[in-house]
């Protein structure tokens, strides 16, 4: 066990900002939301997944909807205690644990509110290694478990518990609720034993992602030794860097969809990228090929600081660098890529391995670059 | 108590969709519906709400949707006793009789049919006195009752509770979930004692609208004695009698909307009429005026039978009579007209009194006419 403070609550915000790759929310308010539940409630303890009973019942929670509503519908630590102890009544059991769903300013911090007011610990692990914008696309989902009974709230107390077939239909209904609801709620799903989060959870994400943090955040490393970290440690590739040209954001329907457009500095001079997102970045291309896509990790961090931008902070002018990150091994399965490879959001064209190196060639661009 | 037959659903279907007045489903799948019901499960007992126990629980069940997807996604009993057998174990109690919501060829008949499995009797009236094309328009609402804790299933067997925090909030979480379902789900909701049934319930729609389809029904009278006999017994006012030169429809969220219009016949020879439809028929107008608005009811009935017919049973060339029928004294209070005058459906024009009788003038037209 061990606990989380102030100063590993920023370094989390910074890190799991990054693994949110542009989705997840925006870190500053996150950590305003974990640092009010530590002052209130006292610290916040991590534990490995190994530390809790098979049979105990483990409850993750998150927010839902498109980053940028979710920022403007800042939740308070009530929806959130509100959602997870509905789930327990539901199930007529106490929680031991809380988890995180995915990697992100905001939904790293929600579950470190609800488990400091509740005095539960959190789990250091996700269900993603990063951030996915829809709630099938879990490492629980493709080890079979259900996302149901599920419970959404919102700010104005409207509350609703879906039970569904499936995971799609459970998205599905929750998606058009929480669109319904104006933009975001605040759900708590995949109710599960201690004994199935040890055996479908990805391990580990928080400690990564304040690893991450810290590293980042380190007010003594410049860029070029922070990049350098980045790669010898974390597997990071630099895909581009460069000047923020236009973005195009097309919301609505529950996410924030748009297109990234950046042209070269450096020794990208001669390039151009641009970077599709839904909330999350999922594929880079660059001068027309695809240099990286989901379930690899695309992230937007600032150029000199290599600190994250999420999509909703993206701006014109902006002095950016692209780095991809190896996702979890769980994506790589059949039912992983299934679920959350390129062509799921129907992009069509294979997953370029980031592990290869920096890219030359590619597949295709299935007409659409 | 009373018992319902064979004969007495047949007249149940025809006064019931006439009730519709344009909504509510299909008269004859809601009757094989509830015969099936009888059939296997034997017969329905009707009662007065008087001889309830204040104390018992009373659950009304409907089906919510576009009438034109209910007629495609006709429920089994399956559904409808799930969805009530849900509301009661979340109250913790057993119901002690089933109530309809709204009079229709669909919406009198499942909770016939639920009954039926239940073994429950169903209780004579409703909360309209006719059919309403949203979940807040009742007269529990208008005195005071919350349609919450509501569930919803559909033929797949997702489902759905929603508790909100007023009755409009309901109505659109579970639109957009009716939706998101397909167009159409199965309901339990406004769950309530014996006591408030007594207190908020529209009585005797069930044997008035048994009255009216053994009168429309008769084999033996014809048009003219029957519409006599409407206006004599019913307050009936025949508005118009045409045929139908077209019918515009818009589907989509989640309700049937259109617009009905009509050349004169007969004493009408000279005439247009135009009806608007939101599932049902919500405003008439004759030759540019304004002759009925809800709440008070303006039913399609063909020229020659009188049987009535339903806003997706409209066709070009059809010979009809457009009769208004009084509504409940309910929508005449203050909270009844902003709830469901004809301004709550966004037209500029005042609720004009059929009982005031044949309309020579109108206030005004709004400029939408």
């Amino acid at each position: 066990m061990r606990e989380i403070g102030l100063k590993e609550l920023k370094d989390l915000a910074i890190g799991a900002t990054l693994l949110g790759t542009g989705g997840g929310g925006d870190p500053y308010i996150g950590r305003l939301m974990a640092e009010a539940a530590i002052s209130r409630y006292g610290p916040i303890h991590l534990v490995d997944v190994d530390e809790l009973p098979d049979e105990g019942l483990v409850v993750p929670a998150a927010m839902m909807g498109a980053p940028t509503v979710m920022v403007e519908k800042i939740p308070n630590g009530k929806e959130v205690e509100t959602a997870v102890s509905q789930l327990e009544r539901i199930l007529g059991k106490q929680a031991v644990a809380i988890m995180t769903i995915e990697a992100g300013g905001i939904n790293s911090m929600i579950p470190l509110a609800v488990a400091a007011q509740l005095h539960l610990p959190v789990i250091d692990g996700d269900s993603m290694g990063r951030a996915f914008p829809e709630l099938q696309m879990t490492s629980f989902h493709v080890r079979g478990l259900k996302a149901t009974p599920m419970v959404l709230v919102d700010e104005k107390g409207n509350n609703l518990v879906i039970d569904a077939i499936d995971n799609p239909w459970t998205e599905r209904l929750a998606r058009t609720a929480t669109v319904a609801m104006g933009g975001a709620s605040i759900i708590a799903l995949y109710p599960m034993t201690g004994r199935e989060a040890k055996d479908t959870m990805v391990r580990g994400t928080m400690s990564k992602a304040m690893d991450l943090g810290r590293l980042l955040g380190h007010s003594r490393l410049d860029r070029d030794e922070k990049l350098q970290r980045l790669k010898t440690q974390h597997q990071a590739i630099e895909l581009f860097s460069g000047k923020v040209v236009d973005v195009e954001r097309r919301s609505g329907d529950g996410f924030a969809r748009g297109t990234l457009s950046c042209v070269g500095l450096d020794a990208f001079g001669e390039s151009v990228l641009r970077i599709e997102f839904q909330n999350e970045n999922l594929i880079a291309v660059r001068d027309g090929r695809v240099v990286a896509t989901v379930p690899d990790l695309i992230c937007v961090v600032d150029r000199e600081t290599l600190l994250p931008i999420t999509t909703e902070g993206l701006t014109y002018g902006q002095r950016v660098t692209v780095v991809g990150l190896p996702s979890d091994p769980v994506w790589f399965t059949e039912k992983g890529m299934q679920t959350v490879g390129p062509q799921y959001f129907g992009y069509q064209v294979e997953h370029v391995s980031l592990a290869e190196g920096p890219i030359t060639t590619a597949e295709t661009n299935g007409g659409w670059a």
